[in-house]
């Protein structure tokens, strides 16, 4: 048997970190003991602990520590170690990769935090600072942080605040009320606008389909948005009813299917072209209403990221996926509050770019995407399980005190 | 500020109980301070804690407690207090409703395990001993188990054995790799069957439908199905193969539909109730293959229990679901495993019957009904979002060491 | 080879019928030649169609022909034939199985209606006529329709008027303008209102959960709901909310769930039991507002039935589900429009209750029940996915013409 | 009221062709009169019909024949008209939107077939035939074809002949017998292979998953697939699992998780991209099993298209997403059979790259992604709603006679 002693600190109880940090230790065929254990004796109060972990081979006791790592656990008390990046894009092998934790990195002897934080990243430094790089950008001989010592994650306390969101858990459920949990995310908008947070909103074309679109040009119009995050489909559904009344050729005043195939949906994106994209498009008159309309006329910044499944593209569509990714994650800066609307691709994209402790609400109709968003990392989505339209028309109507057809 | 002291132990941090603790504490608008907590040093020892909980008015504070009762505080250290049941299925209002976990009651300074243990029962004593009786059949006078001092309920805990279910969580994901998840499942069957408890299967329709009951019938047939609970669908279903080699009148064999409408369905139940019912048919030789066949013939206990929507139905079917209820929680005794296999209703009709502590997996194509049994309370139901046909004939594979067709 | 004429008539195009008998004689290894098919000229016109249908086998032919009568398709002019049930609830073998379409059987040369059409009954003679009844309640000796001539069912066309619902197909999707679908179905309860017909909603408790229940409420008292159709656990979680502002234990005011497990549950169904059931705890004033309450207050029938998952249950649960069926179909006579909310169980056996001429609109958020609907013949169920407490919401608006808070 | 004389023929109603244009004329607020149909007497036989079919209004009429030709339906004979583009990616507004439909233009009074058909295209002549082209590769003066006369859509009939897909309908359901319809599936992969025609594969990640990586590696290395469709995560999943024996990150032998975040997924990309990429990965043995080394080792090509999603990417990933859908476009011509597994992203991108001729079978989890394709036009969809692993193994034992775990 060889062991180790390892240390953590934080809410170790409520952020459910304790418990990971065993069921990690005895699935990887170790054992533990704890040396000491202080529990924060008041809400405010952090925990702290020591426990010796052991384990057969050495190996599987690495394999056990490693784990731990991005835990939060620490067991080796010195520098991280740094080594060149090979070439563009090309890592050493034996490079970190960042959760969406808050991170630290130690450099004689201080502890650093990590910018830019988001999961799936190398740590690279720039301009002497430790930065969260995405693999494919990292640029030949940057150095880049390497497992082992120096490295220190602080996973997000769940619980022992109760925020607005203190209700809700992150278990993903069909059956709330969802009058209360509507409620709770407009409260959650209001605490963001007044600590000066970034509201982004990702949107998916179920919006327009579901009939919510006009309760979210009026939120974008009061002010509640500070950015949106879509693709091509959404942008062209909202301005195909803007200009035919259409979206995908079916008739948004009556439901009925008119003309053909999606004649409709082509004919904006031509219109909307050769005017130049959509700001031309709103410039000229063409688009008169609408979220993009909105967005235009209250200067919000929205980024389009290409997908394989587009028509067109519009001409604001970013057609190269690292480029949208990049564009993205510049635009999610600050945000202190993400809503996901009903649209798997960008939702999964965004959680990949967020850190841990920016809040987040995913409205879908299934459990399946806040069940994948939980899979992947972003731990931190409140799944809503309900009609986009309901969530936009109830939000709407909770922060505009309005009625719902004004 | 009025406070109370609350005691719990056990495996306070792998069961999430003392996290769920503190949760509700601060959810109901109370605050804790830890007076005492001493964790279990290694994986086998119990944790024990002490707290302070305190809220700004009596009500919340009694609210929090109740609340902390059912994860397994205890505050007042007296005996339980007891009423007699007002008339027959009337309880006292200030009766304990219980969990599924282990309760235990306090009697003359001694505590007692509840026997029968299952979820949203009264405790009535019978035979001088606390028992779980469903609401509706306690009987007038009985004494009940009334809330407040006296009840101390044990939390199962989750991970600090590394059984076989170790690896599965109950998060439910249909993202995983599922040849190593029903090989664990089938080495649960074994650890069941070496130690001598019983292997309940909740059976629905789809498995018909899906072709999966080829791989059940032959599990029954070499031992491995200790109880079949389930409806009038799924025994028709299954015996409509056996006679017309249709299921809901779709053909088995080409996957045609034959004739119109369901009338082989109706057919089967009238001839196998002409024979006197599903044993009758199996004797006269009507029903010489299939589940039920099996089930017969290897004397395997089975309920169908009625519904709103049977035909017929076929006279083994019991309609009245009270007495439907009785007999499956009757055929529930001693069970080990229970095998949920794609039926919402008789799953979580059994998830209401089961001790949290019996290991439950749940098969189905969404994850929505684990998600719906979690939310009821059967927390220890493990999810498996697949093809009930694909889990039934790789269990089989693992178990019979055969081919899949042979 | 051999062959019959058969001949059909009807709006044999947009009724899907003609397809249908084609793909029914191609996939049964059948051959037709069209003999004669003269199309109805305008919408109001039928059309007229005589095949000449063929196999290489008489067995092979029969199995089309007989199929083909589920369709509407006639062979053979003679009169129906009988034979008397064998004993109560046993059929001879060769009984015709109904479908959900409007059927007729020829006696003495004169085809005549068949009264209470529903699926999967068979045709009993019970007064000098013809009548649907469930196998189980066919009695000993009763004069039984056997397959063959003298049937002749009439399917409904789906598309050539255009009613409320000529916008919306049977194709389900999630896809659509809520707004829309939700504004054509209170057209549609104006109609049946107007028409003299009753309107019967099916219920599920996620009706309760989501927060429609204040809007259903409002539509019982405003006259909207002729029958409601539920089981134990709606009426309990409504009558929990009037009693403790809670549903299964969660408060529907701030969404924070109170005490442990469903004791509030519980609690509701021994204090409405102890007042007698449902009416006597609205007449105590024990219940002073809800769905139930108004059920009660206005004199508006419900039938509740019994499951298998139920707590308590409710004095006013039909306890036996042969009994609720019956309680079901009587209640569902007149029936000109069904609202089936959020409630699989209940849904699937109203579906089975009902004759495909009336309208249906199955809510739901997934499309799995719609799609189930209609596997199971209720091909007339218009799914519309969205959340239940959406559709209310909206619903009473557009009928009340009131704030969604008002 | 105005009125125009149609004309159709075809398999008008085995195609459900002329139920469509009956319903459109009605929905439009038309009216329609047959002048002339004539029934395909036998099997083999086409149909021909002459309808008038008027409006009140000019506009309405114009309206209801426009979305006629989208259904086959001709009323003027006249040649096609055509415009040039205005600029590059920009059509004259008047354009005509593809179906995926085979289709025919007029010109000097002879019909010709358009090239590379597939819907929401342009069409455009090019080397004097007309071609769907997109519309944002569209260069500026090419003749474009514009709505109105001459043109032609032939839709294709669902039912006169008993294919292997005869039994199966492209109604979505979970609820049928899988091995059948899994059987049916890989004879019709023997006739597309005995007929000359590719079978393509579009493969999702879950495959990886689910453990059918397995089985679809050995059919590729037994000649089952000319071309896999697939992104970046699929083929890192797969080489992730050759190189490290997990999946994201998961052990693929034991189901346990291994170390934190996705560092193998990441690490996988970084050793593949410093060998060159996919193919010099195998090349170098880095890559020593699996699908992609099984699609190197053969020559099988394979597209790999990047999502905003990607870590990485592999150096193979099409990052520009206009590329990658004209890469997609180029490996499926000569496309015979096209299985959708488990990826909505790329099946969709796939539907709207296929003519509804090719047959084409979507296997997935729910019944959802089924639908969309239907609902986007990819009608000849057929749903299998399954596990994806079930499929694979299911199909690898058809088609090579072995057991599941040779």
């Amino acid at each position: 048997m060889v062991s180790e002693i390892v240390t953590l600190e934080g809410h170790l109880i409520d952020s459910d970190v304790m418990r990971k940090v065993l069921t990690r230790i005895v699935e990887g065929g170790g054992e533990f003991e704890f040396v000491e254990f202080k529990v924060g004796r008041r809400n405010e109060d952090i925990s702290f602990a020591r426990l010796s972990v052991s384990a057969a081979e050495p190996q599987a006791l690495d394999d056990i520590l490693a784990g731990l790592t991005y835990l939060g656990a620490t067991n080796t008390p010195g520098d991280a170690r740094l080594a060149p990046a090979e070439a563009d894009g090309i890592l050493p092998d034996d490079f970190y990769a960042t959760t969406n934790f808050d991170t630290f990195v130690r450099r004689a002897g201080a502890w650093e935090p990590v910018d830019a934080q988001k999961m799936d990243c190398a740590i690279a430094l720039r301009a002497g600072r430790p930065r969260c790089v995405k693999q494919g950008q990292v640029r030949a001989g940057e150095p880049v942080v390497l497992r082992g010592p120096g490295i220190r994650v602080r996973p997000p306390e769940r619980s022992r605040d109760v925020s607005v969101f203190g209700f809700m858990s992150n278990d993903v459920s069909a059956e709330i009320n969802k009058g209360i949990a509507i409620a709770a995310a407009a409260r959650e908008m209001r605490r963001a606008r007044a600590a000066g947070e970034k509201i982004v909103v990702v949107a998916g074309p179920a919006i327009v389909h579901s009939g919510g679109d006009v309760a979210l040009a009026r939120l974008v119009r009061e002010g509640w948005v500070d950015v949106l995050l879509t693709g091509n489909a959404f942008a062209t559904h909202d301005m195909e009813k803007a200009l035919l009344k259409t979206s995908l050729g079916v008739c948004q005043l009556s439901g009925r299917a008119v003309e053909g195939g999606s004649r409709h949906h082509l004919y904006t994106i031509n219109a909307v072209n050769r005017a130049g994209g959509v700001r031309g498009a709103v410039a000229s008159g063409l688009i008169p209403s609408g979220v993009m309309y909105e967005l235009v006329g209250k200067g919000v910044p929205f980024v389009l990221a290409g997908s394989i499944r587009d028509d067109g593209p519009l001409r604001d569509v970013i057609t190269d996926v690292v480029a949208a990714q990049k564009a993205y994650a510049e635009a999610l800066e600050g945000c202190g509050l993400c809503l996901m609307l009903a649209s798997a691709l960008h939702s999964i994209a965004v959680g990949n770019l967020l850190p841990a402790r920016v809040r987040t609400v995913c409205v879908d109709m299934t459990e399946a995407l806040p069940v994948k968003l939980g899979n992947r990392g972003t731990l931190q989505a409140i799944g809503l399980v309900t009609d986009v339209g309901y969530f936009l028309e109830r939000l709407d109507q909770e922060l505009l005190r309005k009625e719902i057809h004004a």
